[in-house]
């Protein structure tokens, strides 16, 4: 049995402004939970002093988080789905989306 | 450089009635929080119909989810936390407080 993939990205040289405050990593997270097609139920987050923010949508039988570090340019996500996504496509879309140049994936089958 | 640890269960075998329904998963999850003396800064659930749930504690620079199966006796824990829990004891504490038989770490060192 399986019950989803959970997938977890390290995520480095970030663009500091697009993981400093709430309102940036909001978008960031809400943009990644439209791409996966997943339904958010409740959404909470937490602004650090001066910079950095932990975020979390819990979605329908799942949830996504960022933890973000703009003084090391470095993001923490990850996912929890019933289904397997397109690595390479949110991949992309990560870096694109915190302005990073380097990603590292870690796809873990859940409840094998 | 590293940003702390993501320690991910998979929980086997577990007591249908500590999984079924939020009040019991809210406990669960309210105790590891109070083991891993971390903070918690708010907290969201969904229940699903007839039963299993799914909740998300989110921490100070940090979170702990929880989703169940009742029917396949199955829940997925994870917590990322700034520094390394004490792995047997989180494992013997998670099988105690869900009733269950069998575990599965995996503990991922994040921003390496």
């Amino acid at each position: 049995m399986s019950v989803g993939y959970h997938c977890i990205w390290d995520v480095y040289d970030c663009d500091e402004s697009k993981i400093s405050f709430i309102k940036e990593v909001q978008l960031t997270l809400n943009e990644l939970v439209k791409e996966t097609q997943l339904t958010a139920v409740n959404e909470s987050y937490k602004q650090f002093s001066p910079v950095g923010v932990t975020g979390v949508i819990l979605l329908e039988e799942s949830h996504i988080s960022i933890h973000t570090w703009p003084e090391k340019k470095f993001a923490a996500i990850d996912v929890f789905s019933c289904k397997r996504f397109d690595d390479s496509k949110m991949e992309n879309m990560i870096l694109k989306l915190l302005g990073a140049s380097k990603i590292k994936t870690n796809m873990i089958k859940r409840g094998v």
